[in-house]
């Protein structure tokens, strides 16, 4: 395998980061974005966090309510219109109406080594609008034209959207709306036009029918979004049946884009898998991992809050050195290092 | 009810129309974009057609194959991988892949009356590429800076998705490319510019969760789509708790942007309603239809392919008089009048 797990690993769990407020706990820091910024490597973690206090026979469900204010929604288990099977959320079996338990905002890190981060005491971003209401999650940061875009999934009763903000420095954040309605996640842009034109993959959920298959768009202004084609699908077996999605912004090599993308397997096991596109033609994948590059392997990535994920947001490339930081197990943030010309040598063509 | 169903109605039936094919039959003509062009209503019909010889146990699922070839899967009926349940698709049980039973494109119709149709002879549009190889389906016309845009929805295994055309005499056709990714239908675009920027009404159908709502986005070019926000809410209860839905793209009058659209309750009986917006802010309903503004009721909506649906895909509007054109029981056009102000004059202040 090209790329090692750090012997620090994981670098991040949710006990190295405060809570938002005193009667929070933060049960999940993974998923993160990752960029150079001046000297330093900058991750947007997802923290999850949830009610502390417990009330026996209770489930309780943050969100914003329409005013705007974090509110808790309690709903007594015994309560037979709603089905408690998953603990992530909690389902209205009549009106398929969903609370999530947790509620995610992006918390922004920094580190000179790339290894030891100092992690902020609040919210980079969240949530505060109602197609946000369930919270904030899964950064991608993409440095372009001086300015660094993030783009996260929205989260609310309407659905999964992702949205996008924009800074130049981490600290003052302009919200540049919603780009892709529900249900669309995983999307990463490119750190360069092509033809003229913004470029990104993104991931549609179809209803009715239709699979989880990783698609292309293009923009003029990042905000608005169109020639929608299909780039990678999921396949009929293996380790990509269930879903493919963005990963990392795509990477420059000389080769080509080289993008880190995952999949899962209808048993919801994720794995990391990476393709090449020429430098003009995102559209057309010219190498390919036939098997999985990384999988879950490690206890933190095998245990924990949902086992069996290793889920990368962001890459980091520094020479021909890859830091690939990723959620392991729905819970924490790890680290893998490899050699860039390595990974895309390991590639076979299409 | 202000729209009067016209005495003539069903003015198009699927006898009506002559299909693509020797083998094939139409089974639907209905659903039927609707502007005026010189001095003739033009409709865009969706013409629906199956292969025409019925082999005892089989059911034949016309499409175009990945060479862009119209082909004919035949599924035994004792394969009971498939579930026959819908005779409108069969459904692999263990993949979620779905087979549609007929094929529709669109079909162009002129009238000098808007009553009595002369029927083109073959397909104005027909499916030619992946993401329309199930077909195309329920257009919108809008007018706009000389051009005749035309969305319509574009159907493969990969989901409904929203395909977008451009003419300006209704003979030489561009196509743009698909405009919404899956799964989204019902789009209407409006015939102007608004604060110097496109706008439209499209209908996302989330996976994973989050209702059938009308959303609105902008655009710079009709081609990419942003600022994506909600609109109009399905209901937990009634006329609407199943969906709403874009109908016919709207109409400029005196009190603003007048949009018929379709809702439909759990048990898929589909109405219409209608709502205004002021003339700059199409995101901000001021007025709107408590009950249905029209109903099945007569037997050509009541009973046929899909009963007790009446659904809008264009409406003519000369001075005062409103001319409705709709699919009726996904089967045949039918055609309602009214006067626009009595329509509009009958929403109630939100």
């Amino acid at each position: 395998m090209v790329l090692e797990r750090h012997p620090q690993n994981p670098i991040i769990r949710p006990q190295d980061v405060q809570p938002t407020r005193p009667d929070f706990e933060v049960i999940g820091a993974f998923n993160c974005g990752a960029t150079l910024f001046n000297d330093e490597v900058i991750l947007l973690l997802r923290v999850a966090e949830r009610p502390k206090e417990v009330i026996p026979g209770v489930v309780r469900c943050p969100h914003l309510n329409p005013h705007g204010e974090l509110t808790i929604l309690e709903i007594p288990r015994h309560d037979d219109r709603y089905d408690f099977g998953d603990s992530r959320f909690v389902l209205n079996r009549q009106t398929g109406e969903l609370w999530l338990t947790s509620i995610s905002h992006l918390r922004l890190a920094r580190s000179h080594d790339g290894v030891h981060f100092t992690i902020a005491e609040q919210a980079w971003l969240y949530a505060e609008q109602t197609l946000e209401s369930f919270g904030v999650e899964d950064a991608r940061i993409t440095h372009l034209g001086g300015q660094y875009y993030v783009n996260y999934t929205a989260v609310s009763r309407y659905g999964i959207a992702t949205g996008l903000a924009c800074t130049t420095d981490f600290e003052s954040i302009q919200r540049e709306g919603i780009i892709f309605p529900p249900s669309n996640r995983d999307v990463v842009i490119f750190p360069q036009k092509m033809n003229g034109m913004y470029v990104c993959y993104h991931r549609p959920m179809p209803g009715m029918f239709g699979g989880y298959h990783i698609w292309m768009a293009t923009s003029t202004d990042l905000k608005h979004w169109g020639e929608h084609r299909v780039v990678l699908e999921a396949k009929p077996d293996g380790w990509e049946s269930g879903r493919v999605g963005g990963g990392a912004p795509p990477i420059y090599t000389e080769a080509g884009w080289l993008s880190i993308y995952h999949a899962a397997d209808r048993h919801d096991h994720y794995c990391l898998g990476a393709f090449l596109t020429p430098h003009d033609h995102p559209e057309t994948i010219i190498r390919i991992s036939r098997e999985p590059i990384f999988s879950p392997q490690a206890p933190y990535e095998t245990e924990g809050f949902f086992g069996n994920v290793v889920f990368t947001c962001g890459a980091v490339a520094q020479g021909d050195l890859l830091r690939m930081y990723y959620g392991a197990a729905d819970e924490c943030v790890a680290l893998a290092e490899g050699s860039l010309a390595d990974l895309t040598a390991s590639l076979e063509a299409v």
